[in-house]
């Protein structure tokens, strides 16, 4: 077998065998095929697509390109959960507990934010002393011990997928479906997950901007996980607007913390509600979603889900009293206000721009090897559909330095929309796939 | 500029600037484009094509990618010509001493063989003592002196071409219009011809097997000479069978050196007075094709094209007794026949089939670096058209080794198809194109 010939076919669209694919892979993550070549391969599959069984094929020999935790000793019934990226996105601090509060077994590796997309690790890294980088064994050792673990991606995963990401960012290749399928679903698949709830945000503020894209990317890794034995649900979110109020590292952990303690914004409640229920379904600690709800907003209610998240911390080593006491996270020096200036109903919260506005002061990372600012950050006050009056308060801008405020002011306030006419709220959810 | 950004851009079919095709072949010449770029670039061009404009720009920016030859001296006659490869192709030697005794400056920069095609420059090569490696000043100052140089390609010319053909060969995107005719033109740019005729080859034994393909390729190369300046005709010739008898370097040059003392195959002379008549019409030695081609004749007929020939040969240091006395150019040591075992009209003589026979017993290169053997060849007396005898000749083998013969016996053998009915001769070329 040639790569060339591999590419060829490709360029020919021809469907490619799983052992085409498989040698790619292999000898792209050795080295003896090297980036010119996979690069042009990339732009091919960009190009003329891929079967599911090709990208199943393609998922499954990233996923072997490295370890592969064995989670067998958990019965089956690890659940994973897996954002494709937003604005304001900390459910996995709320439905990780949830779950486990419900019984479920929670091994979750989580990824760093780049651009206008946060990132799970650098908001847990807002609690001092816990420690992100847990080895594989250390990982599997507090899921036997303590059932749930939320620690970074470790390199040793499917390193072909790291590899493929870097050269896909250079090339122009980002933006292919079976390409971000495959190192989504790389990454769970060598991570042991048994089952996966995707939560798959469509939107302004997400990579998939239509609802088009999104269901042929939900479709895709729902099929992935058909033919490679994983129950997979995909839950198309609305991201138009950001999710909840905090944008920024610590404001989204303590609003994170806000929720586990019963009090939160209602679209953060509601998403991680359902998206908790969809676990629990898919681990087999509920029957139907009636009955998963219930049992989610109960860990709520009756505190197991904030005692999980606790225990969790204290076990990685976090000092627990600063969550205890939110106040005790990083705050910014500065806090600035942006008030409406006319009456009328929120039309539009553009994720994107305070997504952005968020990187400009130093929440997020325009690069990946940026620094953050894990106290700066954005609180949004409306929500679309909601009514406005002049002189109401639309942000408060975290900084610590004035000048940021200036930076993002315009921005921000250009990124509401409001309108005359009464408008209605979005769903939160667009639809379900792979639910049957 | 980034690059990222301009392969994004054609990867979404929009049309590039100037700007941005010089920006990224400047930049690859330089090594600031890496190659896993490029490669990416290439394919998208490849899968969704480039205007004239855009073509026309990349051809001039890898034409201004190293050394460009000012043959302004000349007065705007100095004509080139062009082969895109075929089997048997030894026109080169036979039209530019034509040109040569009729008034033209002619300078041409030639390559070696690859694959199934054979090169000028290797066949050149049989005659022992010749310079085929001159220096651009070298190159001016034959021309100046002599009026006829044929010498190879120079690594100072359109160097982006060469590192650009190099990744091509290993990326799948050989087979690309835009690329191919970009590669042709810059070189022929930068060697500073004024007009050039192109022998585009359609059939069996070329790269371009369809006549839609080989006309689109010619009418994008006859657009990049209108939008450049420099008038191209492209002559769309028959590659189905091998041109003329001799396929292997001693023996086409041998066969070259017969033709310009007067006696050849049929098709070959033909081809080679046309070829040579639209030389002499672009570079204004004729008004047109009737006078052209009596020109052309003339200068066989007269010994005028066979002693600018000799001139060349001698001026370039080559032993002149070798072409006044050809039995002394290299001679393998065994010689095979094949017969014709049934009676019947020819139908197709496969010339991918004899190309390839003629690299397998070492006449040709299957890789860039391979050795080859100048004696070695395949003569092919079978015509399509023609009518045949069981027992008559058609081909004879010449190899160093007995084993060779056994190599390629019966893929010679069938790439001849005797049939009952008769059949008609084809045209020695299907369509001129950018006569008027």
């Amino acid at each position: 077998m040639r790569a060339v010939d591999i590419i060829t076919r490709k360029r020919d669209k021809e469907e490619l065998s799983p052992e085409e694919i498989r040698f790619m892979i292999e000898n792209f993550t050795k080295g003896s095929v090297p980036d010119y070549q996979m690069s042009a391969f990339a732009m091919a599959v960009l190009l003329n697509g891929m079967s599911h069984g090709e990208i199943t094929a393609m998922t499954l020999a990233m996923a072997a390109s490295g370890d592969q935790l064995d989670l067998s000793e958990f019965g089956g019934r690890v659940v994973d959960k897996h954002s494709t990226g937003g604005v304001g996105d900390k459910t996995t601090f709320i439905v990780a507990p949830i779950a486990a509060a419900c019984g479920l077994p929670v091994g979750k590796m989580s990824g760093r934010g780049l651009g206008f997309s946060g990132g799970t690790i650098d908001k847990l890294e807002s609690i001092p002393g816990i420690k992100t980088n847990l080895s594989t064994e250390e990982f599997i050792q507090q899921l036997r011990d303590y059932k749930i673990v939320l620690t970074g991606q470790s390199a040793d995963l499917a390193p072909a997928d790291g590899k493929l990401y870097a050269l896909r960012d250079v090339t122009g290749t980002v933006q292919s479906i079976p390409l971000i399928a495959s190192s989504v679903m790389s990454k769970k698949i060598a991570s042991g997950a048994d089952s996966i709830v995707l939560d798959v945000k469509v939107g302004r503020g997400a990579f998939m901007k239509t609802l088009d894209d999104a269901r042929e990317l939900a479709n895709v890794m729902v099929a992935i996980g058909k033919l490679s034995g994983r129950k997979v649900i995909a839950l198309l979110s609305q991201m138009d607007q950001p999710l909840g109020h905090a944008v920024g590292n610590a404001l989204e952990l303590k609003e994170a913390i806000a929720m586990l303690r019963g009090t939160g914004p209602e679209d953060l409640h509601t998403h991680c509600v359902d998206l908790a229920a969809y676990m629990l379904i898919l681990g087999h600690a509920a029957q139907n979603l009636d009955e998963a709800r219930n049992m989610a907003q109960k860990a709520i209610d009756d505190g197991s889900a904030w005692a999980r998240f606790r225990e969790m911390v204290k076990v990685q080593g976090g000092d627990i009293s600063f969550v205890d006491e939110p106040m005790k996270l990083p705050e910014s020096k500065f806090v600035y206000s942006i008030f409406a200036d006319k009456d009328g109903y929120i039309k539009t919260v553009d994720a994107r721009e305070v997504g952005e506005s968020s990187v400009m002061i130093g929440a997020g990372r325009a690069k990946k090897d940026d620094q953050i600012d894990l106290a700066v950050g954005i609180m949004v006050y409306v929500k679309v559909g909601g009514k406005i009056c002049k002189g109401d308060l639309m942000f408060e801008v975290h900084v610590n330095r004035k000048s940021d405020f200036d930076l993002v002011f315009e921005k921000l306030k250009s990124a509401v929309e409001i309108c005359v006419e009464p408008v209605d709220p979005p769903p939160c959810f667009w639809d379900v796939i792979g639910v049957n």
